[in-house]
């Protein structure tokens, strides 16, 4: 179905191509104050034409906000409901999608599924919907960082060149300040491999660190709803995702308990909240948060469009070709950046306003 | 909380050092026949001291049934209510852990989640909890073995001894007979590598492989509760999991589009399902599955118990040691293999279910 | 929370002077071609104005439809947006509301729970996110007819002028055909109370009757989620409800169980669908249904908004006196009949789905 | 499905005839020490057999708790699992059952909706299934207590003899203190009905009262889960409720709202809570308390088992006689008196636990 948490949920619509997305946030808290320019900002940064790197599909994109404010835009407690129109449509730039099922694309399984499908766009499918979870993100950022919470994305992988081991000095010594920046250099080099990848008529696979900091102890589940156990299903939601891992991750496997512990350093005073040496465990123990730095991963496939002529099927299953058409996103963990950051903010906002901290 | 699932649901409950572990499990299809001797015999494999490998604690861990089935052992369609007695408690050896925060486990967290914590044996963040859905799970795999779906899983990693290449002769080769089955070499070298690490008082991490085969085409979501978004959340759910990869993984990340695109196969005949050429996509594609194997990983790191002294604080706050204790369980990966097995036959279940197909 | 229905579910948004109502149906089956004609003409019925009997307030009120469709009008499976903007604003009219408590109201209420709210109309309370569930069972209602099941409402009761006893005749021979209508006479009796009531700057309670037929037998729960449990709960969700009652209802208190036994007549042939003598329990045994008529009666009471002056306290809580403005509705029942049938609609859909049928 | 709530949740199982009920208390507060006396003198209460009114199978039924329990009985905020045994069973008395549909009760509603009953006393739609409920109830009126909150329950009417005027006085005059207590005679009259009813091998309907005092303004939500409207769909939820009314109920049909307004008295003091000169509003308005006495009603049917001969049909559909057999309640009401105070508590409980008061 369509609806995001349990406490703060989100509840979306709209296909690529319909008249617009939407969304409605219920459970927000009430009695607080929205920056509205800020938000705007924030979704912003996610529109498609905000990087030279993302597909061209240029489009307004702003928040239409229809309830759950007060006329001076503090939160009433009651449902936000939303909209974003879509503006851009060449929905002729589809017409052959029609016919043929994508390879890679959710094209045949919807029609397993629905029986129907949306064939402009990709329908549900479209990464056009994570405009309503940025939207919702952006709100959810606001009201965590009135808590001291703070949620950093970066890009740090494109292809071959990667920095991968960005949470290595964070791991070993978290009591050191911590900000998630990618080198420069490293950071142009991605860049240079998306346009390369472009100029290619080609795609390629990329990787979104998340950081999470003043996310205080005792938040989440240690059961079901395990605070990561949600990251990781709302990491998995995002479109392209094929991994996910936090703190020490799939490198976890080939570690040692004694050289992993995450030992106790001593409460500065009676009743300090306690931290550790290491950060191995990424700020969380069995579902709850314990005030370290939260941190995870998450892997990105390279988006299936082409600009190039693929072999597939019609929708009758007779073997065809796909000749390239509509818009092209030739890294699709460029935006997944903003998007993350969104989901992130989502699920911790969720987890603080299920534990009443 | 405590319920897993959405359209059949498991909700649990259980202190490894209560009475009685259990749980129900509600909208499981009626009329469905069980053979519960094939249930216990699953069951028996999870338990301890099943395997040479594992912690020594040694109980009966058989679930009693108690509601849902007719007489003669057929599903009602009604909740299905069942316990595994706790039989073997030498809670003494928990006395120390009353005063001490366990590094890497949950007790500090319990405390600042709910200000009280069961600390002998950790509570629910025991992995005794996990009896509860290897029970659940072993219905469900008996029910989808009824519709032809396979559930199969493997331990594929012990420290530095890795089958992690396992899954890629499926995915570039998904039409050839597949079976998940790691080297015997191979698993000797790992079962040595376990032994290592408990005649040397550490753990070690490692990890498991899933492969699901026979889930038709349409099964799952679009958007929330995408089809590998509720696997990772139910893998992440278990204890020490701290990454999951599905299809091509964090390899993604690395990929070209053109060299990853699951090109369809013209199909067999008019209307029959369609296959692809490769399972980069690891069986599902926009959240749905496409009827190719569904494949993953799970990492998980290893556990924090060890046989040595470990400084840590007590309760207070103030450093101290903590001395060896309890039963240890060298590689939780190892016993992983039978709960990432009930954990995804439940997540396959419940989209069945859900999915009216 | 702002969700209804649990398969097919209704998520609604809107403060009545905020810019738009709106909603999201999730879950709504794939591949049914609405009737937007009929779908406008019965949320043109709910509008105000549309009757001599109701408020004054004028509105378009039609749905703008976001998402869900194909372009020819059939449904994707994916969620369904929608808005209803609202027009008419007299904001002004409600100035005095910010400083006090009208009795009878949400205000104080709403205070206790968000220490916020809209006084502007009663926010979130008032009668006009009624249009949201008109919305949505206009289209369940267009399902449900495409399977046989139909949906009547009447006014059966206004003050004293009363058709409580509109059921009788079905419960005692249900084979009989049956149509829910009030007899005009007294329907005429009914409008002149309101008009009375109207003059008399007072208002008047009353009472709904609902009958449904067509429902299969077999839709519903046994323990939670009774199929009368859930049509009590959308029931006594409509603004002003009091009181819920089906099949014999609270006459059944003062009933012999020798005289109310709802006996199984011989089926016609073997296997056919059973019926039964009588129908008091009304249509359902046990939270399912039995294939026999539907019917219960919901009892309004009058709004508490009249067009005299009326003591109350102001948000100090001084005594003060509120003076009449706004708009005013003398029998809410009047309105209530479309969002009775609205609301049943939704609830047998939701079942329907839930039940696959 | 089978459970009931959305913070505090109860999820139940066990059919009447098999090893045992029970359930699942998730949510439950963490910190709080039960009274194991209290809550076994509360179950009993309800157990058939503790009044000469009712059934006379006779059970232990105290509940054994498996989970969630600290070893002094203080709550650990992790799920509560309790089973309760079935010991007396006479099963053979149901044999006749097995080839026939019962008249009136969920026989034939089952196999339509699960095509497979267990018919061996009623399955899930025994009332056995109250004990679960019972249970569950005594431990939330417990932590009601402690916050100033009391559920009390009345029988209040038993086929003729009628006190369904009890809570007049209250509506009328809610400052003079007021106790749920029906008149003696008029008690005795009730009981000598059923007694009556017993000797004639018939069944009678009756009505619960329930008054809750101490709850605190601003508990309950606005649109979806009212307040009364969970309440509603819990008291339909029981076995043989046929309405549910609150406040004024039924009679708010022929009122008018200048009668009927419940004024605001003047605060006692600047912030003070406030109180209204009467009640019809049942202590809710707009779903949410506003802190004055809340009421209601529900209505119970006759129980539709005989003792005597009752014509139905048999599971082929021919007609056949039904022999009384088992056991029988003459009038459900009595023993619904303790029902319907849990599923009070249990709402009441959920509703605090969601508004975080």
């Amino acid at each position: 179905m369509n609806t995001f948490g349990k406490h703060i949920t989100l509840t979306t619509f709209g296909e690529s191509h319909g008249p617009a997305m939407g969304g409605v946030i219920d459970g927000f808290p009430a009695g607080f104050k929205v920056d509205f320019d800020l938000l705007n900002a924030e979704v912003a940064k996610r529109r498609p034409g905000a990087s030279v790197l993302v597909t061209a599909r240029n489009e307004k994109d702003m928040p239409e906000f229809l309830s759950g404010f007060s006329p001076d835009g503090v939160t009433l407690g009651t449902p936000i409901g939303f909209i974003v129109r879509n503006a851009d449509h060449h929905s002729s730039d589809y017409d052959e999608m029609a016919r043929v099922y994508r390879p890679n694309h959710a094209d045949y399984t919807y029609i397993k599924r629905y029986g129907i499908r949306d064939h402009r766009g990709g329908g549900r499918s479209s990464a056009r919907e994570t405009v309503n979870w940025v939207v919702a993100g952006a709100l959810a950022s606001q009201w965590l960082a009135s808590k001291g919470i703070e949620v950093q994305t970066a890009l740090t992988q494109v292809g071959p060149i990667t920095a991968s081991d960005i949470f290595d000095r964070l791991m070993t010594d978290p009591a050191k300040p911590f900000t998630l920046e990618v080198d420069p250099q490293l950071h142009l080099a991605m860049e240079e491999m998306v346009k390369e990848t472009k100029r290619a008529g080609d795609s390629v696979g990329g990787r979104v660190g998340c950081l999470i900091t003043g996310v205080p102890a005792g938040i989440g589940s240690p059961v079901a709803e395990k605070l990561h156990a949600n990251l990781a299903a709302a990491m998995m939601s995002i479109n392209a995702a094929k991994g996910f891992e936090y703190g020490l991750g799939f490198r976890a496997a080939n570690a040692k308990g004694s050289d992993t512990a995450d030992t106790f350093l001593a409460a500065q005073y009676p009743g300090a909240p306690l931290t550790t040496s290491t950060d191995y465990s990424g700020g969380i123990q069995g579902g709850i948060s314990n005030g370290m730095p939260i941190f995870f991963s998450v892997a990105f496939k390279p988006t299936p469009t082409l600009m190039k002529p693929q072999p597939t099927v019609d929708t009758e299953g007779n073997a065809t070709v796909l000749n390239p058409a509509g818009r092209h996103d030739p890294c699709v963990a460029v935006r997944a950046v903003h998007v993350v950051k969104a989901m992130a903010a989502l699920v911790i906002a969720d987890a603080m306003a299920g534990s009443a901290l």
